[in-house]
C-alpha cells in the first residue's frame, strides 16, 4: 500500500485511515449530486455518472501525481461529449449509451499517446483569456441547455441563440408546477451557497462544519423533490419530468468496441475533449499543489488522466476529467490524500448498489437547477476586465472565444479559442520591435537612440530586433533592412544586435540567407552582434554561418571598435 | 490610364503598348492548356477554367501591388474546391458550377473582409516548411486524382490510399488506347519542359525564343490529342474520354445567389481557400518583387485577391490565387507590366469566342497529363532535406503537414498545418532557455556562467530568461523560480534579466503577479533588471508594476551594485 503513497505519506497510520475514510464517505455522498446532473447535461442516464466516478476515480488515484484533484464527470466534458453525440444517437438511448463510452475509450486513447510522445506542454497551449471565454461561454450555453428542463417544455436547437428563440415561442406551454419546483430548488441552493454558511457561524457552529453543512444543500433539494415526488399523485397530474427506472447493482464490463465502427465520427471530439480535459485538470491540479507546495507532472497527468477514461470506458462511464467544483468539494469534506479517493470506490459502490431506486423519483427539473447553480462559479468576468484594462489583444482573444462558443457550440468554440490565442501569438510577433542603438557616452552600454541621449556612427547602423526570429516576423525584419539599404544615407555596414533573439527558425534562416546575398550585391555588409550560445552552435555550420565567420562579435561595442578600426585603417 | 500604372511606368509609351500586345497575346495562349486542366482539376467544365482567367485578371491588374503576379485558376485552390463540394453536388452538374461561384464569392468576401481588418501578417501565418508539406502533399492527392483519367477506369475514394486501394482493383479494367495517349502525351510535355529548350538552342537558336518555344509544347498536346480525335472513329471506338460540348462565347453576367442557401456548408472552405490562396499569392508576388526591388503591400493584395474572386463568381468562374506556374509562365512570354494583364482579358476573350468547339473532341486523358507534369514543381524534397538537418521540429511539422494532407485531405490537411505551425512555436517557447549570469571581472558585463568565467554574489541570484513571458512558458519559469527558492542554497534576491523579454501578456502577469507574493512569503525579493520600454510601460500601472518600483533596475550591473550596497549597510 505505501508503494503508491506519496512520499510525506510514508508515514501512513491507522488513525490517518480512519481519518481517510469519513473523509471519503462525505466527499462521494457530497459528489453525488453533481454525478447525476453532470450524466443528465451529456444525455445519459443518471446512473452513468455514478459509474463513471467509481473505476476512473482509483485508477487516478494510482497514477496521478495530484493528491486532491478529483476526477470524474465535469460540466465541459460532459457538454461536449452531448455536442459529439448529437445526431449520432438520439439521447437516453442504449446506441447513445455505447458511443459515449466509445468516446471515452477515444478520448483516454488521446491522452495516453500524448503522454506516451510527452505532450505534458500541451497543458499551457491555451492562454488563461482563451481558456476563460471558453469556461464563460460553454457555462450559458450549458444553462440554456437547462432551461427547457427548468419550464417544463420541450424544444431544441442547433446552438443558444436558435435554442432562446424557440424557448421564446414555447413559454406559454411552461408546467406551471415544474416551474415552481425550479424555482424553489434554485432558492434553495443559492440560499445553500450565499448565506447558509454565515447563519450557521453566526449561531455558533464551527465554520468547517457550517461549510460542510452547507454544501449539503444539493443533497437536500434532490431527498426533498424525490420524496415530494414520491408521496403523492401531484408530479404525475402536473406533468412534472421525473428520472425514472434506474438499474440498481454495478456496472458490467462493458465492451465499447461493439459501436467502435463509429470512430471516424468520433475521433475529432475525443481529441478536443482529451485537449480541454487535460487542460482544465492540470490548471486545477496546479493551483492546489502551489497552496500546499506540492509539483504536479503533466506528462505523468496525461497518462493518469488517459488510463482513467479507458476505465470509464470499460465501467459503463463516459469522459472524464479533473474539476475546479468536483475538487474544492472534495477538498471541503477534508480529503486530502489519494487514500481518499481510493476508498471513495467502495462508497460510491455501496451508493449504487442501494440507493439507486429512489432516483426513479427524481423530478429532473431538480437536477437542472443543480446543473445552473453550479455553472455559476464558471462565468469569469474579471479575467476579461483585467485583460481589458492590461492588454487589448488578449481581451479581443477572450470575447472572440466567447462569442464562438456560444455561435458555434463548444466543439467549434475551442477550435476558435486555439486559432484566436495562437493568432494572436503570431500577430504579435508579426511586427517586432526594433531599435536603432548608439553608445551610451563613456561606456560600453548601447541603448535606444529614441528613449537615451546616445553616441552613433556615421555609415554603420547598429538594429536591435526584440524578438526571436521566425517565419511570422522574418518579413518585417528584411523589409526593414531593404529600406535601410535602399535610403539615401545608406548605410555600409548594417550591424544586427541579436540579444533578445533566442532562437532562428528555419524560415527565417533561409530569408536572412536571401537578404544577406541581396545587401551584399548593394553594397552592405551585414555584422551580427550579441549572438546567444544556442544560436551561434546552430549558425556555425549552416553557409550563412560560413558566410558571415568574421562578422559575428561577442558584444556591440567589440563591433564598433572593429568598425573605427576599419575606417581608420582606409 | 496612367493613374493605375506604377510610378516607374508614368513614362509609359506607344512601343511599350506594343510590347505589352505581343506579350499577353503569348502569355494568355501560353496559360489557355493550364485554364482547361485546372477547371477539370476542379471537377467542372473547362471553359469555366478560361472564364476564371478573364474578369480577375482585369481586376487584379487595377488592384494589386504586383506588377507580374498572375491570378487565375491555381492547383491548389483548384484542388480544395473539389474537396469542399464533393458531397454536396454532382460534378460537371449545373449545380456544382453554381456552387462553385458561390465558393468564389465566399472567397472573395473572406479575402475583403481580411483586408478591411488590416490582417496582412496572414501571409507570414504559416512556415515554409509547413507551407512546402501542404504544398506537396497536395501535389501528390492531385496526381492520384488524375491517374483514373489516365488510365479510362471509373474509381472513387475518400482519400488518397483508398483511391489508390481501387485503382489497384480497376487497373484490369484499364483502357488500353487511353493509357497510349497518356503515355504518349506525358513523354512530349517530359521532352518539352527537359530537352527542347536545350536542343532548340545548340541548333542555335535564341536562348529566350527556345524557352518560349518549349513552353508551346502543351499547347501542341493539346492540339495533337484533339486532331487526333477528331480526324477519326479511333477514340469512339476504343472508348477515350472526350471533353464533350462546350458552350461557345463569352461567360454572362451569372448570379451566384441562387445557391446562397448552401451558405453554411461552404463558408469554412471558403475561408480555407482565401487564407491557402493568399499565403500563396503574396509569397510567389514577394520572391518576384526581390529580384524586380519592388515592395507588395499584403493588406492591399487581401483586397486585390478578394475583388478577383468576387468578379470569378459573377461571370462564371470559380476561386482564383495568384500561382508560381502561371506567373513563371507570364514572365518567360515579356509580361512584365500590369498593362499586360490587362490586355489578356481581351485575348481570352477572342479565344472563348472562337476556339471553345475545338475543345469538345479534346481527350480528357491529355489534360490530366498536362496536371500531372504541372505539378511535378509543387514536390519539393529539398525543404524537407534542410529543415532536417536545420532544425528537427521543422522537419516533423513539414511531415506531419504531408501526411495530414494524404489522409485526410487539402482541407484538413491545411489545419493540421495550421495547428503543427503554431504548436511547435508553442512548445518551442514553452521551455525557455535560462542563464545564471555573473560579472566578467573588471566590467559591466555579464554572462553565462556555464559558458564563461563570471563572478557571483552569494544571496543574489541573476537569471536571464531568453523569451517574452507568454502563457506557454510562464509555468516554466514559476517552476525554476520556486525551486530556486526552496533550495538549500535559497537566495534573498532572485534578478530576473529582461533583456530577452520583449512582452509579458496578461497570463504571464497573474502567474508572476501570484508568484512575486508567493516568493515574498519564502523570504525572497524578486528584482528586475533590463526592463525594456514597451514592456515597462505596460507593466508600471499593474499592481505588479506597484510592488516592484523600487525593485526595478537600469542594468543588472547597477542590480549588483544595489545589492552589495545594501550588503555592507548591515
Amino acid at each position: 500500500m505505501k508503494r503508491w503513497l506519496p512520499q510525506r505519506m510514508q508515514g501512513y497510520q491507522r488513525d490517518d485511515f480512519y481519518r481517510d475514510l469519513i473523509a471519503s464517505i462525505v466527499m462521494t455522498v457530497l459528489l453525488v449530486p453533481q454525478n447525476l446532473a453532470y450524466a443528465m447535461l451529456a444525455g445519459l442516464p443518471p446512473q452513468v455518472g455514478l459509474y463513471a466516478a467509481m473505476l476512473p476515480v482509483l485508477v487516478y488515484a494510482f497514477l496521478g501525481t495530484s493528491s486532491t484533484l478529483s476526477v470524474g464527470p465535469v460540466a465541459v466534458a460532459s457538454l461536449m461529449t452531448a455536442t459529439s453525440l448529437a445526431g449520432l444517437a438520439l439521447p437516453g438511448s442504449a446506441h447513445y449509451t455505447e458511443l459515449a463510452m466509445v468516446l471515452a475509450l477515444l478520448t483516454g486513447g488521446f491522452l495516453l499517446l500524448f503522454g506516451a510522445l510527452r505532450l505534458g506542454f500541451l497543458a499551457h497551449f491555451l492562454s488563461r483569456p482563451v481558456l476563460s471565454g471558453f469556461v464563460s461561454g460553454s457555462a450559458i450555453v450549458i444553462a440554456v441547455s437547462q432551461l427547457k428542463h427548468l419550464l417544463g417544455v420541450e424544444t431544441t436547437g442547433p446552438n443558444v441563440l436558435a435554442q432562446l428563440y424557440n424557448l421564446a415561442f414555447a413559454l406559454p406551454q411552461s408546467k406551471v408546477v415544474t416551474v415552481l419546483v425550479s424555482a424553489l430548488c434554485i432558492l434553495v441552493l443559492w440560499l445553500g451557497k450565499n448565506t447558509l454558511a454565515q447563519g450557521l457561524c453566526r449561531m455558533g457552529v464551527n465554520p468547517r462544519h457550517a461549510d460542510l453543512m452547507a454544501r449539503l444543500t444539493p443533497i437536500a433539494v434532490i431527498a426533498g423533490a424525490t420524496l415530494w415526488a414520491s408521496q403523492g399523485p401531484w408530479a404525475a397530474q402536473h406533468g412534472v419530468a421525473l428520472v425514472g427506472q434506474v438499474p440498481q447493482g454495478l456496472p458490467g464490463w462493458t465492451q465499447p468496441w461493439q459501436s467502435l465502427s463509429q470512430v471516424s465520427d468520433l475521433w475529432l471530439s475525443a481529441m478536443l475533449i482529451a485537449l480541454v480535459g487535460f487542460i482544465q485538470s492540470v490548471s486545477v491540479a496546479q493551483t492546489m499543489a502551489l497552496r500546499r507546495h506540492e509539483k504536479i507532472n503533466p506528462n505523468r497527468e496525461l497518462t493518469a488522466l488517459g488510463a482513467a477514461n479507458v476505465a470509464s470506458a470499460f465501467t459503463g462511464g463516459y469522459p472524464v476529467a479533473g474539476g475546479l467544483a468536483r475538487t474544492s468539494i472534495s477538498s471541503a469534506a477534508g480529503a486530502q490524500t489519494r487514500m481518499a479517493g481510493a476508498l471513495s470506490v467502495g462508497v460510491m459502490a455501496v451508493i449504487v448498489l442501494t440507493l439507486t431506486p429512489l432516483f426513479m423519483k427524481l423530478p429532473v427539473a431538480a437536477l437542472s437547477a443543480i446543473i445552473v447553480m453550479a455553472i455559476g462559479s464558471m462565468l469569469d468576468w474579471r479575467t476579461f476586465a483585467n485583460a481589458w484594462r492590461y492588454d487589448r489583444a488578449d481581451a479581443l482573444a477572450l470575447a472572440f472565444t466567447f462569442v464562438g462558443v456560444l455561435a458555434l457550440g463548444a466543439q467549434q468554440g475551442i477550435v476558435v479559442g486555439v486559432t484566436v490565442s495562437l493568432g494572436v501569438l503570431v500577430w504579435r510577433s508579426s511586427r517586432p520591435h526594433m531599435a536603432v542603438l548608439g553608445r551610451v557616452p563613456g561606456t560600453e552600454h548601447f541603448r535606444n537612440v529614441d528613449r537615451h541621449s546616445v553616441q552613433t556612427l556615421p555609415g554603420l547602423l547598429a538594429l536591435r530586433v526584440d524578438e526571436s526570429l521566425f517565419f511570422a516576423n522574418v518579413a518585417a525584419l528584411e523589409e526593414r533592412l531593404m529600406a535601410e539599404a535602399t535610403s539615401p544615407q545608406r548605410p555600409t555596414v548594417i550591424l544586427l544586435n541579436c540579444s533578445a533573439v533566442n532562437r532562428i527558425d528555419s524560415t527565417a534562416l533561409e530569408a536572412l540567407t536571401e537578404l544577406e546575398a541581396t545587401l551584399a550585391q548593394q553594397g552592405v555588409q551585414l555584422w551580427l552582434s550579441e549572438v546567444k550560445g544556442p544560436v551561434t552552435d546552430r549558425l556555425n555550420p549552416t553557409p550563412l554561418g560560413q558566410r558571415l565567420q568574421q562578422r559575428v562579435f561577442l558584444s556591440t561595442h567589440h563591433a564598433f571598435a572593429a568598425f573605427e578600426a576599419g575606417q581608420h585603417s582606409h
